[in-house]
């Protein structure tokens, strides 16, 4: 009579959104400078003017019935062809337009991905903290979700973790570097160290297990950090990529699968995931949007920006006494909660007009989530809302 | 190791995109305007003005970040809010934001709609000759296909015969007027007694049985025609609408789903269609073309074109000895082959530069689609093409 499972997906209150909208209210109320939302991941620089140029040189000049006509279901050949020409070239990787799989955004990346790889009844390991919509999509194609914790301060997984939580059902594994709740970003050891444990536990149970790069945040590193170049290091490996975050364009839905060339099934697994946007009604990603994206390859948007916040944040909140380990990428903040319960501090923090969200949804209890892809003004006026709650929580003394 | 059932969906050959493929080759061999391709649903003609002036517009004076940035999962409220203003208007029926969740196309409607409404093992009825896609969709929420025969010539669906289909397990039907492939425009008369059988059905099985109107061709429509408002018909209706073809933009995956503000779970239909849509990775619409739609309510691209074509295309084919039904809307001519197996007189055409699509995937044998999407040169020239093919089936003395 409609699905159930679908009718609760819907219904179910996001911790987030709860947060956003509570926001939108109390802003109502005390106007809208006077709350210091920091709950969503919502970029908040523009994108670069080469964006604005590209679509206005495109509506312009091309021919509206090609502009906006189908591209082909994986997305436009030429198109294809650039990024991969651009990706080769900064990874020194490769890559041809057959390893790219054009889609509205990394969401859709993840579910055609998921989809294809993920047979009913198996596992896919996902790294605690994360995403908390891994685990929809994860259900949605009749996976089980395996968790691993993550270590405390490094935010990175154990790799005897990730072996323990290997078995014969075990189809996949999400890894998200640079990481959103936490900001950290996976040193190559650490890639290194996991590609060794996925090789070995494919031999010992005769099965390929796909290694799934999540990486929206891949160009918002600060310190001069870099992000593995996961393909590099193992084999089976799927990157979804959006350009969201890298061209603060995510209403748009615009990003990709890459399939790693050097994947040992890679035509079987294109080829499913050409199968599974089919089956859930990706016809083509808009097509003005895959033409903007050669036009922008390597423009990236001012990320000093949040460098700024990431940096006065953190210099600040460990100040007044809060632990905070300081994040190399993304623009979220993962904060220890002063109290076991995060939801606790979270609404104690509400009082002081400061909207942070716990970490439970993120599968990582006693935390919470600053996300500072904000207004530095904002950060300015709420540090002192900060102090008072640390002083109200004994981690300053008055 | 990957998904079969998807490796299997993304490997399958779609005789029409075979077609269009061999299409490619032979004008590349014999030069482009010797091939009369009417094998895709392509729309030939530009959009209207008023969606580049928008486009350019929105580029030009909105803010990026904003324009740029996400919207709300079932899409932009003020968006939502003109759209349900303009169909309230032109439909008479009291639509609102609520009712609409906006998708990336006609197909993304679909599927968000058919794993809201569908129970894994669920029937969903569909009317032969159908979108091929219906049973990818359908299959793909775990659904099972069933299918009811059109009667020939009028193509409508005799109603005894949805009667004998519905049992106890039936969801939903899906209604696609006008229709693809046949170009047939469901009567007011025939919509009424579908919605009689579905009234019928609910109460002896006790259960909501949905009408899923699958309607991207809604406006194109001929000889002064009308399309019935199937909600005024029927309550328990959810419209599945695309953009594509009525603004010339089918690349660019913008449509809705609308759920009939009549249906008695409207409020939890729509959730299970949000949920469905966060479990697809269905993260927003793109937000430029979401924006773009108030500013191009009640445009529509110059259909002459495609009236003109039907009109030679059928005068001319009659003419010749084929049998074709005059397609009342949508750009799809369905003409009876000659001999009973369509592939057979698709390849005779074939050899003389005709593509056309035989009706087998349709669910429909011994037909033919021509899609007349195209120049009304192409078509002239072909005339003599389509005559001579005549001459050989004996449809026609030489």
């Amino acid at each position: 009579m409609i699905n159930d499972k679908m009718k609760l997906l819907g219904e179910e209150r996001s911790e987030i959104r709860e947060l956003f909208e509570y926001g939108i209210i109390r802003k109502s109320q005390i106007g809208e400078d006077n709350v210091y939302d920091f709950s969503l991941g919502n970029p908040s620089i523009p994108c670069p003017d080469e964006v604005t140029d590209a679509l206005t040189r495109l509506i312009e000049s091309e021919d509206p019935t090609g502009l906006h006509g189908y591209t082909s279901a994986p997305g436009d050949s030429e198109v294809r062809r650039k990024i991969a020409e651009y990706l080769t070239c900064v990874y020194g990787a490769k890559i041809s337009k057959d390893d790219l799989y054009m889609t509205v955004g990394a969401a859709a990346a993840l579910t055609a991905t998921l989809n294809a790889l993920v047979t009913p009844g198996e596992e896919v390991i996902i790294l605690a903290p994360y995403f908390p919509e891994y685990k929809v999509f994860i259900e949605a194609c009749g996976g089980v979700v395996r968790e691993v914790k993550c270590r405390e301060k490094s935010f990175e997984p154990q790799p005897s973790d990730i072996a323990d939580a290997i078995n014969e059902k075990t189809a996949a594994i999400i890894v998200n570097s640079p990481n959103n709740p936490t900001g950290a970003v996976f040193t190559k050891e650490c890639i290194a160290s996991i590609a060794e444990v996925l090789n070995e536990a494919k031999k010992r149970y005769g099965k390929d297990i796909y290694l799934i790069a999540d990486e929206p945040y891949r160009e918002l590193v600060y310190d001069s950090n870099t992000v593995p170049f996961i393909p590099s290091y193992y084999e089976d490996t799927i990157v979804c990529y959006s350009y969201s975050k890298s061209l603060s364009i995510p209403g748009e839905r615009i990003g990709y699968c890459m399939v790693s060339p050097t994947a040992k099934m890679h035509d079987e697994i294109y080829a499913a995931i050409c199968g599974a946007g089919r089956s859930l009604g990706y016809v083509c990603a808009p097509s003005l949007l895959q033409k903007l994206i050669p036009m922008c390859l390597g423009k990236f948007s001012d990320i000093e920006i949040y460098d700024r916040n990431r940096k006065l944040l953190f210099t600040k909140l460990t100040e007044y006494g809060y632990e905070v380990v300081k994040p190399q990428g993304a623009f979220y903040l993962f904060v220890k909660s002063p109290v076991s319960d995060a939801t606790t501090f979270s609404e104690a923090a509400k009082k002081h007009e400061i909207l942070v969200v716990p970490s439970d949804s993120f599968g990582y209890p006693g935390y919470v989530r600053i996300s500072y892809c904000v207004k530095t003004e904002m950060i300015e006026k709420a540090l002192p809302s900060f102090r008072r709650l640390a002083e109200e929580f004994g981690l300053i003394k008055r």
